[in-house]
């Protein structure tokens, strides 16, 4: 291979195993350490390994502020809030200014005590019609149901702010809560006050619609109120093709993910049954990246469930989606003509059922690479690679300088 | 040793072998794996190892920028421009607010094409002599030829500023580039024009002056442009003795490091033989490092042709150099009393023939070090040190503490 290097520009891979790192449990390994992965572990043997705080230690990442870090972008600085990622991968559109949320289809009783936070995983694009449109206060509202019971919602127009309260508990068998601003001034007050005044419409206008009836009748709950969290305001960011001069594509079923991608101007490229979730077609994401690394420089696979099994606590499920994703994904990808940078975007471990700070796992193969001993790709073998321990912001310009563009600083 | 370690002060010294770090190409190997260590080895085995990213992972650093971030000064607020440390290094005098230029004897032909951008690689004092000194627009020129084609110019006056766009297209071949503001405001676009009109001039006056005549009749090419680029405003800067309260030495051959050195205030050591090519002598600069530890605290010792060497694809070339350094340099000073630190400004991979951000392998080793399991001084070996990968902008602080010139930070 080494006769490519040198001025000759080249491609990256980025597959990112959404939650992939994880704490010892059950036989005192990982999930990783105990799934199949013999190609990720060929990849470590001819690869240059290490662990990689994705923010920085001790910060517990949400899946969006990883993904920003990841793609170079601090979140610190560029974080716009979830919402904005929800309705970007929804499809939605959105101006500068403009305020969005996560939403979910939820079950209340009479009492507006919430019954199930996701009104048994059922979601209706009838209903989101009802809402769809609706003006309060001079803010028109749009609201779309994308998967199960989750929705995206967009407040259009002048003086709100995405410094409000969550609406959504977290907690089923509490009160909804109202929504509070978050800082002072008329922005903030009037963005509450208006979705405090669109939680009680959606409960008014859904509770007894004949959809809703239908369901009662079936024994099934109702998705009778539409409950707010991650309020976000969007901001032009500058794209990541003028940061790093190379094309991006993104290859990934959950919408948070596509969000975030579109955010900063990555290509979509659609892949049917990537879903997000354990049904995920990982033949079909093994296709598309490798159609899409033609035309492009960098192609952003993401693999959600790894993350989901880990907040269900599920080891062998965790387990078993490292091993698909090892022979279905990996082993497709792992003899392309690029670089392929392996790693996650947090921990989920299994023991905590949440994300956490601990470091993941994090291997890079590709010409030219100082390959180190390591030969097993886990948390605990990744420690002594030639990486050490790098931080996520620092990624994609190491991925850059390794595929041709980079830029000096000095001379 | 151990009985001197206390309250008793120490002396180091820091050896940066200029581009030193590299990627495995031929046989599997960096040209440091492969080169005879003997004695840089055995400073691996007693001292303590790690990788260094000089300014910060994924970033390409340029020489200056990069000894600036070894010596404890962030580039991003220290780097004044190249031109500055040209001049300085060229022995020039230099007050705040002048901008200096780093230039070139250069041959273009009459349609102002550049036919070669070092003019053969032959400058001349008396060429400079022609136009040190010119009055443009009330501002005064200093031109200084130092070795071969290369010069430093500084203009003199007020109202000037370092915004404006090089001249030297780095491509041989193509038309000689007007100079252009890079911001806003009549100082950028002032020295723009006046930089044109050097440019000009230095054509006019040189094209056929005896000098050149008498090249032409030898069949040389004629020096009979200047070609300016990477202008630096001078800003004076608190001295490293003030930042770290140790005297500094500065042992080097090629200009630019002894500018960065004389910009933070160390004493210039001269070298006779010192020339910052394969040809320097080693054992000069060796004795020379000796005698100033004498009467410094801190000696930094700069050896180019590394660097060169990469730049020019020359595996061998890297590897010998490295081999005499380790031969005629590190055999002399291991023995030195004083810590010594053995590391690179930079990567400079032969097989990309240019610098890269890969981290640089680093040594220190004396009394009370924490000495590891490393044998081998090598990009790899000293991946699994035990400083780990730390950062430029580190090294100076930790070698200060370890010589007793420490501040404690709170109580």
């Amino acid at each position: 291979m080494s006769a490519k290097q040198g001025n000759c520009k080249n491609k990256a891979i980025l597959l990112i195993c959404d939650g992939l790192g994880d704490r010892p449990s059950v036989g005192g390994r990982t999930p990783l350490q105990a799934a199949d992965t013999t190609n990720m572990d060929k990849i470590s043997e001819e690869g240059i390994n290490g662990l990689m705080d994705v923010i920085s230690p001790g910060i517990v990442p949400g899946s969006d502020t990883a993904h920003l870090s990841l793609f170079g972008y601090d979140p610190h600085t560029y974080y716009p809030g979830r919402g904005v990622f929800e309705a970007l991968g929804a499809d939605m559109q959105l101006h500068k200014g403009e305020v969005a949320f996560r939403a979910n289809f939820a079950t209340v009783d009479e009492k507006m005590r919430v019954v199930d936070r996701r009104a048994g995983r059922n979601g209706s694009k009838e209903l989101a019609s009802v809402l769809n449109g609706l003006e309060i206060d001079g803010i028109e509202i749009a609201l779309k149901n994308t998967t199960e019971h989750r929705c995206a919602l967009v407040m259009k127009g002048e003086n709100i702010s995405k410094y409000v309260s969550d609406v959504d508990t977290h907690e089923a068998g509490s009160i909804v809560q109202e929504c509070k601003p978050l800082k002072e001034g008329e922005a903030a007050l009037r963005t509450a006050a208006i979705v405090n005044e669109f939680v009680r419409m959606s409960h008014e206008l859904l509770n007894e619609h004949p959809v809703n009836e239908a369901r009662r009748q079936k024994g099934e709950l109702p998705a009778n109120i539409i409950l707010l969290r991650g309020a976000g305001s969007y901001e032009v960011v500058t794209p990541i093709k003028e940061r790093f001069g190379f094309s991006t594509a993104c290859v990934a079923g959950a919408s948070l993910y596509k969000g975030v991608a579109k955010y900063l101007g990555m290509d979509i490229i659609p892949v049917e049954g990537a879903t997000g979730k354990a049904d995920t077609n990982l033949n079909n994401k093994a296709e598309a990246t490798l159609q899409s690394l033609e035309d492009h420089e960098f192609v952003f696979v993401h693999v959600k469930d790894t993350d989901n099994k880990g907040h269900d606590g599920n080891f062998e499920g965790k387990r078993n989606m490292i091993s698909r994703i090892d022979k279905e994904l990996v082993a497709r990808l792992k003899d392309a003509d690029a670089y392929i940078v392996i790693t996650g975007d947090h921990s989920t471990p299994v023991p905590l059922k949440r994300h956490s700070s601990d470091p993941v796992p994090i291997v890079i193969k590709g010409e030219g690479i100082r390959k180190d001993n390591v030969k097993k790709f886990d948390e605990i073998s990744a420690a002594s690679g030639g990486l050490n321990r790098i931080r996520g912001l620092d990624l994609m310009l190491t991925i850059a300088d390794f595929i041709g563009y980079y830029k000096m600083y000095g001379t």
